[in-house]
Order: structure tokens, then C-alpha cells, then sequence
């Protein structure tokens, strides 16, 4: 069985979580302190993050792009990045923009601030960060339900990385209680759609020692 | 002919040119001021960074990584993500390596403390942000060095992706003097071998107006 190298709250190990769910691959999971900088660890994959992935032939695989695009190959159905090469790359493009844009807007500040500092010690959490991610990810929650709105799924007519990695990145928020969905009803009804995939329950059953998700988050009427 | 927009210093515009230099695609050019936010060109990219390509049908393609993979897809040949699944994962791994770490830790704070501070109006360079960034490049000089001495190229035995986006990275700080090639040999034999190449030719003419490039950063013996 491959191993899956994770942090839990971290949206580029949920968008390969869920890309394996989707293709119906196998994995266990094991969690990486990537802040240990474990020398094993760091031996495998010299970035220090996570996701990794060790194949059963000893095959390693780092970097959440490179290993979804290596799950596309080997595993082509059902397909995650569909289409002609144009539609192919607004999938790609989109991607992008949750993996770098909200996740340096929104994602990365408000886990860091509200879970890593404390994992850490590095103090409590700076609220003006804090404030600065709410802000962001209004308009960013209605980009999703704009897309949503005129193309059923984010890149298109069909279910996509886009979506996966969408959601990987607001689930992760979610889990913190920081999605303002009342505002957002064409974004919430998009992600009442993602919640009901099966691939998806896997990331709802999350549930992390000491840090439990509010109610709402696993909920599919929420 | 395709229209490029893009930055001068921007190294993922370099990387997109050099990739179509490689496959000898035709392209114009047009210099893209970001910081302007202008609004015809956030309605073709709302992400509003560079490159974007309009190609002769009036697609907008956006995100270097998205452009990359859809230039190889219409036109795979020379294939620049080359080999198996596996070396693919590896040329992606190392793409990533140098636009998200590369960028984060040298790149991108030295082009921004150096050039686009001053362009924006924002004051004079940190060299705190500057010193931090001539620190950094050691450890990614080195990697390079072990790579191609045990490779050829960076990703395995054929020129690919990975030793574009390195070498689109490297440019831009090349181009600001802020190499230190004396103290790596390894990698200087690499970029030795890249200047060579004909699709680097654009990248060593790059002579912005009232910023030229130090003497060595075309010459193929530096």
C-alpha cells in the first residue's frame, strides 16, 4: 500500500487525499511534524513539506502538483484534469490560484496563526493577520460561486482538480471555524455539492486530538 | 502571432520564453505593468500577475505552470516533461522547488527590494530582505551543482523543465549581479551550459532601460 506523508490541516495533503479517494487508490497515512526537520524525512524530500508519497516500489513523490499530475498518469479514470488542452489549462490555472493565491491570503496565515504558532510555542496569535484573511476570502468566495454559477463546476462542465483543490484549501478553513458560508450562497451551495462526494468523507471525518471541528463542518445541511 | 505579456525580471515570463523559444512557437511581446492594475487586463487575468499568453484565436491562457503544460501539450516536440510518469513527477518536483522556494526565499525579494520598490515609489531596499536572500542562494547553488553532477541535468539525463525554471530564476538574479558563481563551480558548468543554448539568446539580450545587466550576465564565459 503507498504511504501518504500529511499534516492534517494542510490543504495541499487534503487536495491528494482527495484526488486518491476520487481514483479510488489505496493509502495509508502517516503524519509528518514537518517542523521536526527530520532527517529522515528531509533525505526524501529536501522542500520539507508535506504531502509526500512513498509508492509500494519505494518510489518517492513530493510536491502536491507534481503528484496529482503523476496520479492523472498512472491512474487516467476517472480523469481529474479533463478535456482539450485549453480546458486543461483553466483546470491548471485555477489550481494555481487556490494553491498560491488563497493559500497565501487566507489558508496558510490562518492555520499558522491559529494552530502552528501554538503547536510551536512562537505565542499566541497575531490578530491582525487573523483579520487580514477574513477580509480576503470574501472575495475569493465569490469568485467560486461566480465560476459555479456559469459553469456548474469550477473549470467547467466537469468535476476537476479545480474543485479538489478549492476545496482542500476551504474545508482546512472551515475546520477552523473561519467560513463566513451565510454571506456566500452560491459558493455554499457549490460546496454543499463537493460535501456530498464520496471522496470527500474521509476530509469531513477529520477529527484532530485536542483541536475538534465546529459542528457545522461535517455537517452536508450546514 | 501569440502575445506575450510579461516583465522583464519576472522569471516566470522567462521561463514561458525560453519554453517557446524551445519548441520555436512565435510570440510578440508586450511589457505588462501589474502594479497598474489595469482593468482590461484583470478581466483576461483577475489573478493580475504576468505572463499571460492571448493566442491567435483570442484564448487567454494565465499561470506559468498552466502555460508550461499547455505549450507541451499543442506542441510536444522538443518535449520539455519528458520520460515516464515517474521522471515527470521528478521534473515537476523541481519546477515547484524553484517557483515556489527558489522565488519565495531569493527571487522575489531580491527583484522587489531592488527594482520594484524603487519603480512603485516605495523607498529604499531593505538590506535586511537583501542580506537574507544572498544567504539563501548558497544552499540552492549547491543543490543545483549536486543535481546536474550526478544528472546531466537537473531532473535526469535530458535538458527539461526543470533546468528552465531554475535557470528563469537565475537569470533575473544574474541579471541583478547577485550570483555568487566564484563559490560554485557545479552549478556555474550548468548555467554555462544553458547560456549556450539557443533559446537563451532573448533571455542574455535583455537590456532594460535605465537598468543594464552587469558585463558577465551575457557573456558565455563569466
Amino acid at each position: 500500500m503507498r504511504t501518504l506523508y500529511h499534516l492534517w490541516l494542510n490543504p495541499f495533503s487534503r487536495k491528494v487525499r482527495i484526488v486518491l479517494a476520487e481514483k479510488d487508490l489505496g493509502f495509508d497515512m502517516v503524519v509528518e511534524q514537518v517542523w521536526d526537520r527530520r532527517r529522515e524525512f528531509l533525505a526524501i524530500n529536501p522542500a520539507g513539506d508535506v504531502p509526500v508519497i512513498i509508492e509500494d516500489d519505494g518510489t518517492v513523490l513530493a510536491d502536491s502538483g507534481a503528484i496529482c499530475e503523476f496520479l492523472e498518469e498512472i491512474a487516467p479514470e476517472p480523469p481529474m484534469i479533463i478535456g482539450s488542452p485549453h480546458e486543461r489549462a483553466e483546470i491548471r490555472r485555477l489550481v494555481s490560484w487556490f494553491d498560491r493565491k488563497f493559500d497565501a491570503e487566507i489558508s496558510a496565515p490562518l492555520v499558522d496563526e491559529k494552530v502552528m504558532k501554538r503547536i510551536k510555542g512562537l505565542g499566541s496569535p497575531d490578530s491582525n493577520v487573523i483579520r487580514a484573511a477574513h477580509a480576503n476570502i470574501h472575495t475569493h468566495l465569490e469568485y467560486i460561486g461566480y465560476l459555479a454559477g456559469r459553469r456548474h463546476w469550477l473549470a467547467g462542465e466537469e468535476f476537476s482538480l479545480a474543485d479538489i483543490s478549492a476545496a482542500a484549501h476551504l474545508s482546512a478553513v472551515d475546520y477552523l471555524g473561519d467560513v463566513p458560508w451565510a454571506d456566500h450562497d452560491a459558493a455554499k451551495d457549490w460546496y454543499a455539492r463537493i460535501k456530498s462526494r464520496p471522496s470527500f468523507r474521509q476530509i469531513l471525518a477529520d477529527a484532530i486530538p485536542g483541536l475538534p471541528p465546529p459542528k457545522h463542518y461535517a455537517n452536508p445541511d450546514f
